[in-house]
């Protein structure tokens, strides 16, 4: 197998034992859209890698309301805190775009994580990254209006280093853009009227225009605790 | 200095050194209510560990609208994930009520991190537990309307094996409950009697009053993803 797939953080120090381990007993499958891949407090065996396409976590009640927990992209890895909550899977997995995901025994993981220092150190630095995602999209459902958070979004998959006009590629379609943002259908609509009323965007299909990137931060940055340009996907870079 | 503090996780498996270098370098001081520890972004230099009293971590916009992240009882570290983030504090912190807070150099916790794996282990449990906290946070802001969220804030300080009447005493004021569930104060006045009608609790003062625990959990869980009783404050116990 390819080792390019798991050239990815929190691997980066990862040993040469480790590598091989994946090399052997790392299963790379095709999926169709809306395969599920495991389910919400099954036993967790796997945690796995995504090659190409798109994958939702999420969970659910019994009468089926979903919550959404993360919406990942390739070179991502989810299921790995199974590892720390005896093996239970922390929430559901779907595939929404199809692709090639690669699955690992968590034994492997938890062999490497227990002899080598700093792949925990990394999986910290992976965790605390991911914890001030939470604590950020916390902050927004308490302090920005619905409008506002849709910019917000928005705003986190263009280069901030640029002014004036500016071009976006919606990930995913807006039924699961506003289910990622926790909105109903109909509050998203509303809210994506309100914020083109506000800011000025055109919306054509999966493209969002907009004449001025600073209308649209000065518009929900507003209402954010960080400041703009997001330190946090500068760092990232 | 009396080592029981520090005898609290994510610390189970530190080492003597680490003990030793602790009772060297921790500093213990008294706070009074409204004393700021410190503030978002600014450069971290310690981590705490509060051994009475409660700590408020939050973040706030320019004009000053605040977002609660957590709000801390005794035994319970904060600061520590400035570590993993170039050392710049990931929240403010302030007491709201007062007791004695323990200062602890984050240099201290560097090297016993990065020299013992057991601990490191211990703390990616810890963001574990933290991170499905924060899953179950970002799930009830979706899925539950405002009454249950009340609702499950009061089942979490009571004993869910118990069934029947109950007593819940609050942790602190109802101004703080409701920031700390992100509503605003008449948000939190109208849920809060709407749940009274829908499930028959009696407030008096800081104590809550309940004829039956299932009738409120039954209330309040048929909009989680998760079974009553919570695993997770079993697991803690």
């Amino acid at each position: 197998m390819d080792m390019s797939p798991f050239q990815i953080p929190p691997f980066q120090n990862a040993s040469d034992v480790f590598f091989k381990a994946l090399q052997e007993h790392a299963h790379s499958q095709k999926y169709k859209k809306g395969k599920i891949l495991f389910v919400h407090e099954d036993r967790a065996n796997f945690f796995y890698v995504i090659q190409t396409g798109w994958v939702k976590l999420f969970r659910e009640t019994i009468d089926g309301t979903q919550s959404i927990v993360d919406i990942l992209p390739a070179g991502h890895l989810f299921g790995e805190t199974a590892l720390f909550t005896q093996n239970l899977s922390p929430y559901s997995a779907e595939v929404i775009e199809p692709g090639i995901i690669i699955s690992i025994p968590l034994k492997i993981l938890k062999k490497e994580v227990e002899s080598n220092n700093k792949l925990a150190l990394d999986m910290l630095a992976s965790m605390t990254r991911y914890r001030h995602q939470q604590d950020r999209e916390i902050e927004h459902r308490t302090i920005q209006n619905a409008p506002q958070r849709i910019g917000c979004f928005l705003l986190r998959l263009t280069d901030q280093n640029k002014s004036g006009p500016a071009i976006i590629h919606l990930p995913y379609d807006k039924t699961l853009v506003a289910a990622r943002l926790g909105m109903q259908p109909e509050t998203f609509s509303r809210a994506l009227a309100k914020l083109k009323e506000k800011t000025g965007i055109r919306i054509k299909g999966a493209t969002v225009e907009l004449n001025n990137l600073d209308q649209l931060s000065q518009y929900s940055c507003a209402a954010c605790s960080s400041e703009f340009p997001c330190k946090d996907l500068q760092a990232a870079k």
